[in-house]
């Protein structure tokens, strides 16, 4: 056996990801001093409570409730606490201290990013997160550098494994919106408060931070426009897979040209959306997460697996850990974060998409023809319409009460659709819009 | 516009691959130069004759025969020539002058990676080939850097575009075997002599240099077990898909226990084999390529995309343009591959995996328990058998003939299997072995 040099590893937070990365490094220890050229000693790891449970077996003796003595001492520092403090103070103090940071926490990147990269280049450190979107899925590397020779148009993502849980047994297993949360909280996928998958917010720190380095663009998760999936029904997901559809959670991130001022600029949102049957990410079942990208050399390209889970989120952060030691081991700084194209991050008017509209008619001579005339007026174009008449009563008695429309648009501007659906909710042959869901991946 | 130095780039070859290099580089030199912090001067292309046709425009004064001046006063070079000579001495000589060196060629790493690599890391200069499997699909880098610190179990891969174009014709068209090949040749997929594609030498160069990475250990081209598709019939695909399965063709590498030894071993093996349908493989369509890996943490991964295409394949090669460019302008060495497991390299009879054998039988009494009592004499566990009998003529003068059965297998080593299908062929109630296939993915 070799004897190396050993670099000092500090973890911060023993959870399910901690717990993991704790496990896996002792496990592992020699298999990858080899694979770095350098012992890995963890020593020690940050708790708040020294006998709260754990997922994995931990030393005991390697705990400590001290935080920032761990940090001064440490080469890397593993953060897998969560949440934004003390995480932040946590690892501004690492990287000022000349320590290389690895990161899972996707609401800190999202929030306070662009300040830690900051710091990071100031003093030669390096901060890595390829935990922080889509667990073990490489996906940040794959960006930041296969793709850095090329331009990436578009990502769409399905990068919250708990919505998809959802999506996913409304579709093949017919449940209701409330039944499927239910089974996915039983399952321990929903957490007790599932607000932050189910209304998009997770979506939305990964949608920012991908948005962020595919463009080469500082774009916050408050730029990023968020619809969850609270209103999608049942009704809504068997009448996409009529079409040919599923509903999907996307975080969709966009170079597009400004309407407004000719410009390039960027779109970041995670609203449902409808996508094609056979489209690669409709075969993205149960929790798992994928991100298709589109880049103008590349083509379409997708990275799927197991968007969640301590022990598969556990080896992107071990990923990065070799990464950070190699680089000790051989010196020299490495890679900085590329804002440099800093574009302007537009609102979701700006976005132009395909829609399908569901509504409810009269059932009378005339009424499609008043319709198509009041999309015209708005300058959207519609490519189909489906029409089903709804009757009231049953066998012979049964008489026609309206009619529902399904109307799939060409590409049109968020703004121009906004006024069109505004005025059918006003017109006098509209019963009701059901629903309005826009169609990504055609 | 920031006034950066300048790196000076050489490209060996102007193909289909080298023209959209240098054109892409032209087109956006600009955007790359903000990506790097240095300026990206293309200054020359190293082609056989200067008058040849290109598929992408290039401007004439950059072109050169004197490939040997060109590389001498390069810091990078790209080789997109292809084939072993003079690619392996322009590389070489690239390497000990101090250049970093990308290149997309399989068929040079799968035979002389080792002695590359040994050179680059003598002289601390880099040696990228991400563009050497799966065109722009990200492979390399993820499984170099990203799963570095996980351990990979299985590489399940789709990794040559022509007969997965043909395959899936089979599949999804009827077509024959003939009719499949001679669309890919009107396609441009297949080349007109189709060996390397058909009989699996591609596939297996690919293997060789997953395996290596994945495994840390050499995997020369020759420790690949390689069959092609020649032998794969339409009555194959068609009783595959009776039976909830796609055919495939794999590149498989595998971490195993020898038998033998007890010890940890490497396979690496290209044939085709039965995919169930629910497999993320099994969607791979046309020319796509796809990497399924499963490690140990990380679970089951997929990367997915085109495999091939100049502009495609430019794509990686610029990515890895960029990291070594980053690495010129931030000074300090790469990483070095890594080898370290070094594990023995074991033949196809070591290992195990499923199989579905489909046998013309006699139709009588007894028949399914004599070749029951057969395949239990070796050792191999019967999981299920389809039996279907065939009759001639028609109507009401139809007589059975015999009966096909197709018996799928629990896990079973070569071996043994072999051992089965040798008696199975020697029986006097089996009239035929009619194929043999392995089943993956299970």
């Amino acid at each position: 056996m070799i004897e190396y040099r050993n670099l000092k590893i500090a973890i911060l937070g023993a959870g399910s990801v901690g717990a993991q990365v704790a496990s896996l490094l002792l496990e592992h220890g020699e298999e990858l001093a080899n694979r770095v050229g350098a012992g890995l000693e963890v020593v020690g790891i940050a708790v708040r409570d020294l006998d709260a449970p754990r997922t994995a077996e931990i030393p005991r003796e390697l705990l400590a409730t001290d935080a920032r003595s761990l940090i001064l001492g440490a080469d890397i520092v593993i953060e897998v606490m969560g949440g934004i403090e003390p995480a932040r103070e946590y690892l501004e103090l690492a990287l000022t201290s000349g320590a290389d940071v690895i990161t899972a926490n996707k609401a800190l990147l999202a929030t306070h990013g662009p300040e830690l990269f900051a710091i990071a280049e100031q003093v030669g450190a390096q901060l890595y997160y390829e935990a922080a979107v889509g667990g073990a899925i490489p996906i940040i590397r794959p960006l930041r550098d296969s793709l850095a020779g090329d331009r990436v148009h578009r990502i769409l993502g399905i990068v919250n494994g708990t919505t998809n849980y959802i999506l996913d047994r409304m579709d093949r297993d017919g449940d209701t919106l409330e039944q499927a949360l239910a089974a996915a909280t039983e399952l321990g996928y929903a957490e007790a408060d599932p607000t932050a998958d189910i209304d998009g917010f997770d979506a939305a720190q990964k949608a920012a931070i991908l948005a962020s380095l595919a463009f080469h663009t500082t774009v916050a998760v408050d730029g990023v426009h968020r619809e969850g999936i609270r209103t999608v029904t049942r009704d809504q997901v068997v009448a996409a897979q009529r079409s040919g559809f599923v509903v999907k959670l996307l975080a969709v991130c966009e170079r597009l040209v400004d309407p407004e001022t000719g410009r390039d600029g960027v779109s970041a949102r995670v609203h449902p959306a409808l996508i094609p049957a056979g489209h690669p990410l409709a075969a993205v079942h149960g929790a798992n997460n994928a991100v298709f990208v589109e880049a103008e050399a590349a083509g379409s390209l997708m990275f799927y697996g197991a968007g969640a889970g301590g022990r598969q989120t556990a080896s992107a952060v071990l990923g990065d850990l070799v990464s950070a030691a190699r680089r000790h081991v051989v010196g020299g700084p490495g890679v900085a974060e590329s804002t440099h194209a800093d574009l302007p991050i537009l609102p979701i008017s700006s976005v132009s998409t395909r829609y399908q509209i569901t509504l409810s008619v009269l059932d009378r001579p005339g009424v499609l023809a008043q319709i198509a005339t009041l999309f015209s007026e708005h300058g959207v174009s519609v490519e189909a319409v489906q029409q089903s008449v709804v009757t009231v009563g049953g066998g012979e008695d049964e008489e026609s009460a309206g009619a529902t429309l399904v109307i799939g648009t060409h590409r049109a501007t968020e703004k121009a659709l906004a006024a069109t659906v505004a005025d059918l909710a006003g017109s006098p042959v509209v019963a009701r819009v059901e629903s309005v869901l826009r169609v990504e991946g055609l």
